[in-house]
């Protein structure tokens, strides 16, 4: 009895009064809180869960959404009908998002993306398949439909994908304190904004005012005046990842965006490109480590299995070329084991250090920090760096080899190959990553499996060949 | 004499009348801006490249300074004199940050960095060491030295860093129209600004009102009426990461930063906090790969090869481990070479599906993707797709290994290993990272050597152990 009223009274806490914090202390979404709106959904949210869920930022929504099992999802946005903001879903992983979608009324959908930016909106509507898309677009009113429908004509990754349709443009005789006028009596404005375009009959772009230099001058002064007119323009048909290194060189909030001929069409927000630069960092990384860069969490095993597995064939590939060099030397091997022992470590210790050299090449290149100006600097520097580690390490790894096997000379030789081999790792660890771009490919995607198939077929060959001809094994 | 003067005609075109456009179309500094550049501070520059120098952007005087030998970075500086902008200097490395400023008078420091906002000049006192800070610091008036020095006196990599210290701070009884006629009226203001603060007599913070909205609403309305309340606030005393992560979740473009006592000190803005993203994601990176995160393309090869070495040391450690393991089985490969040949093709695998999931699994607890509403899902996932992955590629490289060796028991003993250590290599892949998340370590920094370590030693100990047994070599 006694445990009954505990666990009503517990229960009573979670749902109608007192509701838990959304995130815990590891700033993921809380388990109670989860618990809570499983239950809340379940039995018909109480008002006060209501509540909560509607005035939810919508990255928290995002996050909420995620954490939960994919029919809550659909339950979730039912249950809040209107209240629901359909911004949250530019947080979810594509799959998700997908799959939430194809649940829901078209219509419901269409009046939910109605409400959004049409930058989001655009993002939402993008990943669908063709059917969906056109179920949902058919909802929506011919003006913002055909608005929609030109920026999905973009190409996937440009600037006409991400840009907001909705901006002020204000003809060059107009002055400031009309333009003030004009948004302070305009009623459909965008939700936000930083600056006042200035275009002429054409729409040709002629400048930008930034609001705080809007708000700073005589209301008398005409706009053409005060604009800037050496703006960074940027064109619909540009990929996201040009905007974004735009924008990270010249620290800009937002930036125009032109057609081909010129047209002022939309603006590109900053919010937009710190995604996009998150998502090219990740890129990179992953590219390094093989993996595919569309992957999320929430990808089943088949496609993830399937995604991870061509880059594991090549790496076999790689792996036979290694082996087929220690075939190579099969003789030596078997009057002299260690050799067997041992030579991992020249291939590892070389692999590890192309690895280093490489990854800072990749980095460099795709921030555009190494270039033609300072390659030949770089290459020596790595080059040297390699020779540096490996006279280091060649002593260390000399020593213990030799009196572990209790013989100086193996030592000498193992330590002559490290060297050798690190010198390789120095110099292809930089070499390869700049051919690979100097060919207008992603030095981060196949840097990785030449760079390895050097330091192992190097790193063998340097050792068993060094140790075949001073112990006249072959 | 024909010569001479086509010679002459050509340097005319170079550094007199047609300067040759800035980037290349690598987007490098070009080679030809550069030669202009040196040509013109050796014998004095014309009119107009002084003029294309002074109105050049900040980032492109960065990037100049960076792809000039060390020499012709003062001597450019010291030519522009006033007209250079101290901006142009948070664009560099800090080694050659800190090197040309020490090149340079304190005076002419001094002057230049009282132009700058305050957050462009704390990044570049900072690094500085405590004589040079102390040098230039004496030459600015006592106002703006104390308000840098309070900056200065908050942890490194915390938002009290990187905030500007100028802001627009009204009280809740002043209307809109008091608001924009104070903004018109008042002369040092900080030079861009998104929003406007609401605060109390003693500074705490009561809400913000963004510049669009304040440009919407009738003059006569009370600030505090339109005044947004959920304000995401920074503390001055939290790390960069963190503020840049609230800045991507919120959308933020800005955000004030208050004190311990709730009192508001300064504003971050979304420019510094796109470069904190992109470091951090940088850092990543670099960890993964052994490489420090502070290493930069202007470090020597001596301070380069001594950061990177610990690393390889480390390696050279699990090396020697995974060697260990190897030498167990000497008599097994003595009496059958082809375990020697075929070997590292297990162990190389395994560390490359160890790699694909550590990555994926780094990445996601750093962007909090990964937590522990997932986390089981997640082990379970990278589970089968090691053993999915493992069963494929054992198919091949089992029948690729017995063509080779003309046995097809080895190649059945050398598939049953693959499976077994990428299995190994899905498992440990994830729980390795989750573990040293768990113990509240960077699991960028620490995961790498532990899973390489595993998939060495179970894939050796699992190839040679089997063949031993199998074909009773032991």
């Amino acid at each position: 009895m006694r445990r009954r009223a505990m666990r009503e009274e517990a229960e009573a806490v979670d749902v109608a009064t007192l509701l838990p914090p959304i995130r815990d202390a590891d700033d993921a979404i809380s388990e109670a809180f989860l618990a809570a709106v499983e239950a809340g959904l379940a039995e018909g949210p109480s008002d006060e869960l209501r509540a909560r869920l509607r005035d939810l930022h919508e990255a928290d929504m995002g996050d909420l959404l995620e954490a939960l099992p994919a029919e809550a999802r659909v339950r979730l946005v039912e249950t809040l009908g209107a209240d629901f903001d359909f911004t949250a879903l530019t947080e979810l992983d594509e799959t998700d998002r997908v799959g939430l979608l194809s649940h829901l009324p078209p219509l419901m959908v269409a009046e939910g993306i109605r409400t959004l930016e049409s930058d989001d909106a655009v993002y939402i509507l993008e990943d669908l398949d063709a059917d969906d898309k056109a179920a949902i677009l058919a909802h929506i009113p011919a003006p913002e439909r055909v608005a929609l429908q030109r920026s999905l004509d973009y190409p996937e990754e440009s600037a006409g994908r991400r840009m907001q349709t909705d901006f002020i443009a204000v003809p060059p005789f107009w002055t400031v304190g009309r333009v003030l006028d004009y948004v302070q009596q305009t009623d459909d404005l965008p939700e936000t904004f930083y600056e006042v375009f200035v275009v002429d009959p054409a729409y040709h772009l002629m400048g930008a005012v930034p609001l705080d230099r809007l708000l700073r001058t005589k209301r008398s002064v005409l706009v053409t005046a005060v604009k800037t007119e050496r703006v960074q323009v940027v064109k619909a048909s540009e990929d996201q990842e040009e905007v974004a290194r735009t924008f990270e060189r010249y620290n800009l909030v937002s930036a125009p965006v032109v057609d081909d001929a010129g047209r002022l069409v939309g603006v590109m927000t900053i919010d937009d490109v710190v995604d996009v630069i998150q998502e090219e960092a990740d890129e990179d990384l992953r590219a390094l480590a093989g993996v595919g860069s569309d992957e999320e969490l929430s990808d089943t095993v088949a496609y993830t299995a399937k995604s991870r597995l061509p880059w594991l064939v090549v790496n076999l590939g790689t792996a036979f070329l290694a082996a087929s060099i220690i075939d190579l030397f099969a003789v030596s091997i078997e009057k002299m084991v260690a050799l067997a022992v041992l030579m991992p470590i020249v291939a590892s210790m070389g692999g590890n250090a192309g690895n280093q050299t490489m990854t800072v090449a990749v980095r460099a290149l795709a921030t555009r920090d190494l270039g033609s100006h300072n390659a030949r600097r770089i290459v020596l520097r790595e080059v040297l760096v390699g020779l540096a580690n490996g006279l280091a390490l060649a002593c260390l790894l000399g020593l213990i080899a030799a009196l572990w096997f209790g013989n100086w000379q193996l030592g000498g030789v193992i330590a002559c190959a490290l060297v050798i081999n690190m010198l390789a790792a120095g110099l292809f660890g930089i070499l390869i990553p700049l051919t690979v771009h100097y060919f207008r490919q992603d030095p981060a995607v196949a840097s990785g499996v030449f760079v390895t198939t050097v330091t192992d077929t190097v790193g063998f060959f340097a050792f068993l060949g060094l140790a075949s001809l001073w112990f006249h094994l072959g």
